[in-house]
């Protein structure tokens, strides 16, 4: 199949001249996707691959043919949407991700998908073609809830992961990526990475707190944090809580508390740059009386300067072989996912401020705390981000919210944004 | 029913001549025992009240009718057989518990049992009668890793727990206590806390190192450690691991890991005898990413002195409350057992000491650090333990081990401290 990338039809808009997308159809299609997988309080489960994946994907691929969109899936299961251009180029891509967490909030990846429906819905409206196609994606697996690494999806699209083993990695259900994109009917025939992509912009909520809390409406994203996960497994020895004594202990759970402790620690004595979180952790066999003899926990530490970002994963590595060594209490880890910095290309950051000058939009210049599909992007041509603010910064939680006002901003300067690239020389 | 107490039948020994235990079968007891509900390494699973637990006690009534003895079930399930004395009085009782925790060894409790079990069958051998009758007991729930409180049917049966109450015990697994009585046969009818009891020896490994490092044979337990169990829960706010900065957080994990180590460093401060542990814990949502919203975890506290206990537990709430306040996670407790110090009555604790010089064993006066169902019965009678020693101090561990002829010593010295008790005037 030739994925047909040229159209004669449409006019042709000026670089002054956009479509004004509908925020009412906007709201609607984030509605209707996140019926897909709806949880109790207002949020989504549709951790990646799963029955409630499947339905999202299902409806999503029958909106971008409603809309005239010709559908490819490739062999990870991406799913890539094009709107024909002028001119047999490769296209400029928005999208993001329609997996989420178990406790997933309406918005984040969502809403990348749905605004890049918004624009061409909006540009079919106005009847118009760009001189270069537009295409949108959904990546697989970007939340890495259920597998990991997470933005496995864009990952393999850039080559950063070879194919056969990503379709092998293990589930925490014990499913794998292979089996489950086959039972899902994911495990489609389009070539990885294909098309080349000329640029690439990724509209998606801050899910932190910064813009709420600053009061302005539109992130310049400049770049992203490195990304370390890291799972650690402590042996120790289990024994009776009430008759061993202190110093004859080899307390697995005491060195996992000690190190999450000084992962904490460590951040708050790093810069404001600094993020390092443990948000899992299981103790054996895990009885109130019994001295644990196996915890296994993970560290999550993030820096937008890869110097320091080393300098924290060593040293968090040093300090738990030591309470280890002190505690007689073995220790292995290993590497969930390892990112480096990325800078995102001037090319969209620079268009992203200008067209938010236009509009007349408040602006703030600042790094992505978490990982995104652009920065896997950023690999292969120019990438960038539109973050727009989320209330309390809530997010990978039910109650993520952004004002209805603010997604139709963000989404008209995606559309602004899209339309600059796209009819560039 | 009326338990027949009394028997003519056998003469009556002195107290200086005593029948020797058959150590050969006291093994051969324990084996058979632990065959019911045998697990991985050797150890064994009976958590209380489950079908092995059943099994474990179907055979156990069993072999106490072998003997000869009648076996009553009272409404909480724990089983007493009668080896009738002379005269009717208050029988002298043994035994312990037969129910272990989810990684159980083969001695813990089990030991006492069969103990109790060895000496009747070498009493019958010797064709011998004692003045008082001879109660062998297995009491339900001792270890409390299926349901709180532990050490349940012997605080039953002295009356320091209404039986509604306990029956209504809800278990790790959603089931209560009555409804798994009654599914495995075990919601006897005897009335609760009969017999009355003249005294009662529980023969116990030391679950410990001390006896196993310091080369003594025999401990000679002169009370129990005061116990304080408490389950915290922490409510926080769940969140972007990567995009929330480390000063805006509601991080239910880090107060968890952080009280945690302060019940350890608390144990350390204080003096040899504070024994602090945090065995359980459970975070939510639970994954690599996410903040966790909700942290629950334990507190095991003893100390032999009540004054030191009550302090320690009011320092690890103060700082949990203080630790949770600063972070803006909001904090409940529940007790789930609480235990004062008990001293042992030197009825008991003489006749061991005297009889461990009559056999030449070596002896250490200690306090027990875990909890035994011989403090809920020195409530209502005069009580004791008799402790051997445990192999590196494991227990609760499938590698719990006692050497062959530990054990037979310390039966050999229960026959000794029975019979005195019971020809006692």
């Amino acid at each position: 199949m030739t994925t047909n990338l040229t159209a004669d039809s449409g006019r042709t808009v000026l670089d002054t001249e956009f479509p004004s997308i509908d925020g009412a159809r906007l709201l609607r299609r984030l509605d209707e996707l996140n019926a897909h997988g709806a949880i109790d309080g207002g949020g989504v489960c549709r951790l990646a691959l799963t029955d409630a994946d499947r339905s999202g994907r299902d409806w999503t691929v029958a909106q971008m043919r409603a809309l005239g969109m010709e559908v490819t899936i490739d062999a990870i299961g991406n799913g890539v949407a094009i709107h024909a251009g002028h001119e047999n180029l490769p296209p400029v891509m928005v999208g993001s991700h329609i997996d989420t967490v178990r406790t997933g909030g309406r918005y984040d990846g969502n809403y990348g998908v749905m605004a890049g429906l918004e624009v061409v819905a909006a540009l079919r409206d106005a009847g118009v073609r760009l001189r270069r196609p537009l295409a949108i994606a959904f990546f697989t697996n970007e939340e890495g809830a259920r597998f990991q690494p997470d933005m496995m999806g864009s990952l393999v699209y850039v080559g950063g992961m070879p194919l056969d083993e990503a379709l092998a990695a293990g589930g925490i259900d014990g499913s794998t990526v292979g089996a489950e994109l086959e039972r899902i009917g994911y495990r489609g025939d389009a070539p990885i990475g294909r098309p080349e992509v000329d640029s690439f912009v990724e509209l998606h909520i801050e899910q932190g707190p910064v813009l709420d809390r600053m009061g302005v409406e539109i992130g310049v994203v400049e770049g992203v944090q490195g990304i370390s996960w890291t799972e650690f497994v402590l042996e120790g020895v289990s024994n009776h809580a009430g008759t061993t004594p202190m110093a004859l202990r080899h307390d697995a759970g005491y060195c996992a508390a000690r190190i999450a402790t000084f992962v904490r620690d460590l951040a708050l004595r790093y810069d404001g740059r600094q993020i390092g979180t443990v948000g899992a952790i299981r103790f054996e066999p895990n009885l109130i009386n019994v001295i644990p003899n196996r915890a296994t926990f993970t560290v999550d530490l993030r820096n937008t300067d890869g110097t320091a970002l080393a300098q924290a994963e060593a040293e968090v590595l040093a300090f738990a072989h030591q309470t280890c060594a002190t505690e007689g209490v073995a220790l292995r880890q290993r590497s969930l996912a390892r990112f480096e910095p990325v800078a995102f290309d001037p090319l969209v950051t620079d268009l992203v401020q200008r067209h938010s000058d236009a509009l007349g939009l408040s602006t703030l210049r600042m790094p992505s705390g978490a990982g995104h599909d652009a920065q896997m992007l950023a690999r292969v041509c120019p990438a960038g981000m539109i973050f727009v603010p989320s209330v309390g910064g809530l997010s990978h939680n039910v109650r993520e919210f952004t004002e209805p006002a603010d997604l139709m901003r963000g989404a008209q300067l995606l559309m602004r944004v899209v339309v600059s690239l796209a009819n560039r020389p």
